[in-house]
């Protein structure tokens, strides 16, 4: 267990508050070593960056957007993990992330948008960042988010 | 942990018979102090109430249609998990909930839907109820059903 | 706990090569008893038997072809969880399946694509391979699978 907090500067990174759940639910829950936390919109200070399915033509979101949209969608999935812990050093390791994106039916390159968020994982935690993982392409994401990323990790 | 079959009844809910699995599959499995139901979807005495897309555009399944059919497989999920529980009672809270709409591409309300699965599960269990959330839109779900709920348990 | 190899064997089935996942994350991750796999796709000796979306319509993957590819991908998901085990024998239960199906909006019949992986894990487990489980129908799947299957085992 690192000090995130410390790490997380050194990347230039600084933890987000935490977004108001889109309905009657909690950020992150605790039960027993694991913390599940709410599908997280890439929220920066309160606004989607973009609305939009993703995919290669004109008019859609790009996959280069999309996979910054699944990092920041990973920031604010650790600040909501946040909400249950003392601090993200209790963090033992990331276990699985699950990102559903926003697809486009022609658009097949879900796992380059979801590593966007795997990678960020990965610089802030080191070795324990890294995780078992789904990537799927759906056909509409709340508030028209092109992508939603949600975690399981285990805590000491 | 309360009389949840007396709070049911106060709400004026029974708990249903629990569906058959449209598979080779359980309704529920216990492993430690989780229990995980499957995807439940809002039969009602064997019958699904709508079928189709939710959305805002005319002969499509309404957001407020939706919701009351996702309270409703939120209530079949109870029924499912009491398949490996003595009782309800050893409900400790509810941990995480995904929550998947078959979508019209152009809707983006999924929230709205899932809360009406988040708020039964709040007026069954009271502050034990909140939770985790996860709501996505889909392309198309089983039997055409407009929603699809699945649950994490912590019991005791 | 069987000798899951030698059954694996009778069933006429090797388990696979795990593929190099599609991103910067792990085939498998365990925590306490319990293992995630990472999603997998239907890859056989590196390559999809098939790719598009399935539906009953002319051009599309057949709900038949798709039910064998969950079978595989299934396998591929114990391949997965091999890596994180002395042994497949180590397995208590399968817990749960999540299954997505690329899906055809006309096309209802997920459980009966899923049933392929269902089916294995039965074969294969008996009946500590019955499991709760999800299906869902969603807009487009990594690299253009058809179908991508996910599992949670419990473990000695």
């Amino acid at each position: 267990m690192a000090d995130v907090a410390a790490r997380l500067a050194e990347l230039g990174l600084e933890l987000p508050a935490v977004a108001a759940p889109a309905g009657d639910y909690l950020p992150a829950v605790r039960s027993g070593q694991l913390v599940f936390t709410a599908g997280q919109l890439p929220f920066v200070d309160g606004a989607l960056p973009a609305t939009g399915v993703v995919g290669e033509a004109s008019g859609l979101v790009t996959p280069e957007a999309a996979r910054d949209l699944a990092a920041r969608s990973a920031l604010n999935a650790l600040a909501a993990a946040a909400t249950v812990l003392g601090s993200l050093d209790e963090v033992v390791r990331v276990v699985k992330v699950t990102g559903f994106v926003a697809s486009d039916p022609a658009f097949t390159g879900q796992p380059g948008v979801i590593n966007g968020a795997s990678e960020l994982l990965g610089r802030v935690f080191g070795e324990a960042g890294r995780h078992a993982r789904s990537a799927v392409g759906v056909a509409a994401l709340p508030l028209g988010s092109p992508v939603e990323v949600e975690l399981v990790l285990e805590v000491a």
